[in-house]
């Protein structure tokens, strides 16, 4: 409550006095790393419920994937008595927010990488990591299969089995196409480095080809006809990126092709970042259509040949057909067969990702996280265990709860009800006894009195305000760094627990619950200007954003070289413009 | 033979004092650009033999590549009455001398390319470029047949057809692979700039591969042998790349495997780097040594297969084989498909690369300049053309020739038949005179008189001098900027020729031939060693040349954004070493 308080006041100053924000920026550039820090410090004192089995020989760790989640879990993990293997089919960390500036060449794809080796090589741990891909997960006898995903010269591919006493799935998501037809072989995707690098490549190609003598017009224009598919902030940000590429640097290169060059975006809802604040979607949508982005909403793809892409109106049900030279795909995530399989096995069926409760553990498994892209964390429902909650605040067992009771509980049941905080929030409360004072009226705060069918009542509505966590960055980066926190005090939380109450059984939790803290999200707009949203529903769009976003990213990739790198590209950029060589 | 002289003594001065090569690292350094300076000027008067024909509308060039010849054929042309075509299958100039830094990284791939449309858009010519590989010349018809290399999702490949009134190939070499078997196939190439970044990733991928778990040492130890074929400057430089890289970088990053890696060169003659001098050969073999790079020369390779090379000792006949996880082929270059077809329909058979006269004309076709790697020069020789300079030298027709009559035409000799020049100096003679006078023996030089079978003898020796030119970087830019010289004033060359008397015709050529002037040679060594041999062969070598190398290189980078992207790679090479990411 105290921390979330204060981003609150925090940002409420900023919407009171909006020269404040140049000061942030200044900070924010001056101190280089205030977002990374804080967020890099805040799992003191977090834990987790798992049982460490103390043995004489070290536990056998295995972490699955070196994105977000697992980077910040190996980051963050200090505790020596484990021996970690890392399994990931790329032995890179890649900063995967500068992604669609790699695809214009903005930012060299080599900038935005570290070696997870370089960052793992320094700790006093026994960390080693293998480039393979798992292909099988066996809970049940605690191995997982991998395979090398190498062939140049090496025969073949190379199978080997790992087994743990821990395992950390933090495999991310593959791109989603709803299974519509001809997209998985027609479209360009942006989950990954090298998807950048095709997309740059082609990008080329299209302009090299329009510029080929003996075409006709019809031709060039649907060649340098290019669909973006998804107005989710990646989509946007790809396409102003693109739009800012061919109007600062191709046009000089490719004056015979330029007025034929279009962008068209294709967002199956009726608005373009429709995460972010109405304010923002609006700015995005009247930038784009001043900047000559064709922007279609409500309009859903039904079909992608390999020189048409078809869609569908929402509203009307008309189908079209628009030729095109490149598609990129950025609707969303999807599930890896991989992750699908091992669901299947474990019984979680019909779902997106891998549901884990509120300390990353994968339910229906034992000793297996999951975090990133490929979790989602079911939270427990306050009205699931309310017989269980009041008969533990009941001590007296009188059957009807004093405030002075409940007052006891309090914290506990905000740590582990999230949902809670959020609804007392939602509702302007600024306490949770006001929760039980409202349903009893005029009455005396110190002399009111619930009995169970009060209780429930008066807390029915609270997990109203549940709703998963975005499948971003951020979070990856928090709950990799959580978990690796509670590996880092297994021993220690054992002994004396740091959790909240079971209402469910005795004793506590070992660690609290993980929790989330949003520190705001942007969306680059092309054109040296960012929206970007903070917390607390502060908005900023414009140029001073932009510079908002330069040193917020600067100060979070992961290693001095990057950010030598990034930052010696930016400068690059504004001195030399884009590169435009085909490699 | 003013300048000739000039480098003869720059570089006598520094045989004398040492210290002066200090001077001249500063020099250059500061400068930045001395010797790119000084190529750049070289030809201003010079010329070519082909007569202009002068039409109302604009003469058609089409430049057949943008490697050193195209590229820098386009950057010295000016003539605004020519409509250029340039074909190429690479959009971008590649440095490619930089090529060996860019397989480890210590230099990236983008920092050495410069698209070509950026190197002429400035320019006042109509110059369009294409990105399409030429597939057929058809210099009967005067066309030449392209095909896009494009693949995809732009259905098929393009074809079309170009028409040309002078055509110029410079589509460079490939690599020669001597028909061994198994070459193509399971070596790697360093031509291109792919063939660059794929070397880099191989190598991170060997390392990858021998860390994986469940292998044996023998199979790590096959993995992490890495062989280089050709012990000239490109094979030489990369395996001296490839060991700083491992030495310096990835033995902290596979602490567990760094002491299986081993580099072996394998070259075939007696002695690496055969056609430098002795010295500097000597060093490289003993730095080669100490450093643990296996050195195997007289050494044949017979035949690679996808995990083994075999090889036969030249002397002993012995054949022997070495598992390997990758080979780098860098044995010398060999004819393309489409030159090869193009010298069989104009009846060059049996060559390795197209012939051209002195004036960089195809021999046997008309309007075709052929430049760079992929033709030689075909120096005419003294003893073939004997008896028409002697006739043209004996102007009063006694059938003797005075020494005066000779002094009339020496400096048409010395311009028509270089060889002549190298033979004197060889010889340590200071003027042509003393040839003739050194057949008569103590007659006063005013007095002699040669008949032709005199003068035949005296000149007897001279053709013995002609040799080719080296297939390099500076060979190919001088041709270019010599060609496109001598396009800028095709039409007041054609009023006032400027080339020496035709020996066998009447009048003078148009133009100068082309005469090459060797800067020098480097050729790094690993750990911030460099030898260097310059003119009048004076020989440098360890870390003062390594700087003289920086500062050349850097300076004849292409543009002021390569240069500064070369810079900084290098700086953050020193301050955070080389990436090892897989990308």
């Amino acid at each position: 409550m105290r921390r979330l308080n204060f981003y609150e006041r925090f940002s409420r100053a900023f919407h009171d006095h909006p020269s404040l924000s140049k000061l942030l920026i200044v900070f924010t550039v001056s101190g280089g790393g205030l977002v990374a820090y804080s967020e890099s410090k805040s799992y003191d004192g977090v834990n987790i419920a798992a049982p460490p089995e103390l043995d004489s020989k070290k536990k056998r760790v295995v972490v699955l994937g070196t994105g977000w989640a697992g980077t910040s879990f190996l980051k963050t993990l200090k505790n020596p008595s484990y021996d970690v293997k890392v399994i990931s089919p790329r032995n890179y960390f890649a900063f995967t927010p500068l992604l669609p500036s790699v695809t214009c060449g903005t930012v060299e794809a080599r900038s935005i990488v570290e070696p997870i080796r370089n960052i793992v090589r320094k700790k006093n741990i026994d960390i080693c990591f293998a480039e393979a891909e798992c292909i099988k997960i066996d809970a049940e006898n605690k191995k997982v299969y991998c395979q090398s995903n190498q062939g140049t010269n090496l025969n073949g591919k190379e199978e080997f089995v790992v087994e743990y006493d821990y395992l950390i799935i933090a495999m991310g998501a593959r791109a989603n196409t709803f299974n519509t037809p001809g997209v998985v072989e027609n479209c360009h995707f942006l989950k990954e480095v090298e998807d950048a690098q095709k997309i740059r490549r082609t990008v080329i190609d299209c302009f090299e080809r329009a510029s080929l003598p003996n075409l006709g017009d019809e031709e060039r224009k649907r060649i340098l006809q290019f669909v973006v598919v998804g107005g989710g902030p990646t989509g946007v940000e790809f396409a102003a990126e693109l739009h800012d590429y061919v109007n600062e640097d191709l046009v000089k290169l490719y004056p015979k092709v330029k007025d034929l060059a279009k962008i068209t975006l294709l967002e199956a809802g009726d608005h373009i970042l429709n995460m972010f604040d109405k304010r923002i979607t609006a700015f995005g949508e009247e930038k784009f259509r001043r900047d000559g982005i064709d922007l279609k909403t409500g309009s859903m793809v039904v079909k992608v040949s390999d020189k048409e892409i078809y869609t569908k109106e929402r509203g009307s049900g008309e189908t079209s057909s628009l030729p095109y030279g490149m598609v990129v795909w950025s609707t969303g995530i999807g599930t890896r067969p991989v992750i699908m399989d091992f669901m299947k096995q474990i019984g979680q069926t019909n779902r997106r990702a891998l549901a884990t409760d509120e300390w990353l553990r994968v339910e229906g498994c034992d000793s297996v996280y999951a975090l990133g892209d490929c979790a989602t964390i079911n939270q427990r429902k306050v009205m699931g265990d309310i017989s269980s909650i009041f008969n533990k605040a009941d001590k007296d067992n009188s059957g009807t709860l004093s405030v002075k009771e409940f007052q006891e509980v309090i914290d506990d049941i905000l740590e582990r009800y999230p949902q809670v905080e959020l609804y007392l929030k939602n509702k302007q409360m600024r306490d949770i006894v006001d929760l039980l004072t409202d349903s009893k009226g005029d009455v005396a705060k110190e002399s009111i009195e619930l009995n169970i069918e009060e209780f429930k009542s008066a807390l029915s509505q609270v997990d109203s305000q549940m709703k998963n966590l975005p499948a971003t960055a951020q979070v990856a980066a928090q709950q990799g760094s959580y978990l690796a926190d509670c590996f880092n005090r297994m021993e220690k939380c054992e002994e004396n627990p740091e959790g909240p109450l079971r209402f469910t059984g005795s004793g506590r939790h070992r660690f609290r619950p993980f929790r989330y803290k949003h520190f705001g999200q942007f969306a680059p707009l092309g054109g040296e200007q960012t929206a970007a949203q903070l917390p607390g529903d502060w908005v900023s769009i414009g140029h001073s954003s932009q510079w908002l976003w330069y040193s917020v990213y600067a100060s979070k990739l992961v290693s001095w070289r990057t950010r030598a790198l990034v930052v010696s590209d930016w400068s690059r950029r504004f001195i030399f413009g884009r590169d435009s060589s085909r490699i």
